[in-house]
């Protein structure tokens, strides 16, 4: 059933930006992550930028690139928080 | 750049099984959350089931309909974890 394209969501930006973080904490390309999750590096600049939305397969695969939990990329903060 | 299709990730089964988890708890239908997301009830039938490679849009709608937040729904319970 067709409805009306949804407006980009905040959680797409907020795993772009936590996305590109922990890559820079890493030290890593958009080509090493690209090249471990098998997604292309253009593809995931433009995650990065909140401009895909992204699968959760691809989500999944992300962040076994950078050896996280998923859900921590979808937290403001690395750690989980506890209220 | 065309790519092999990735094999459903063990992250798009939790997040079905969290959803169905949160939705029963709060004593809401298929067709609750579906009409408070905007998405039509047997796709969020098929996302409980692990059966769609839903994308971060749907997934924050879905976390909203349940008056959560996103990264939960991603974690094996209902509390982030600490360690």
């Amino acid at each position: 059933m067709p409805r009306t394209k949804r407006a980009p969501s905040a959680a797409r930006k907020l795993f772009g930006q936590r996305l590109r973080a922990e890559r820079h904490a890493r030290g890593l390309t958009l080509e090493d992550v690209g090249e471990q999750a098998d997604i292309a590096w253009n593809y995931v600049a433009q995650v990065e930028r909140g401009e895909r939305n992204i699968g959760i397969d691809n989500m999944a695969a992300l962040a076994d690139a950078l050896g996280m939990e998923l859900a921590k990329l979808l937290l403001p903060k690395e750690e989980p928080r506890l209220h």
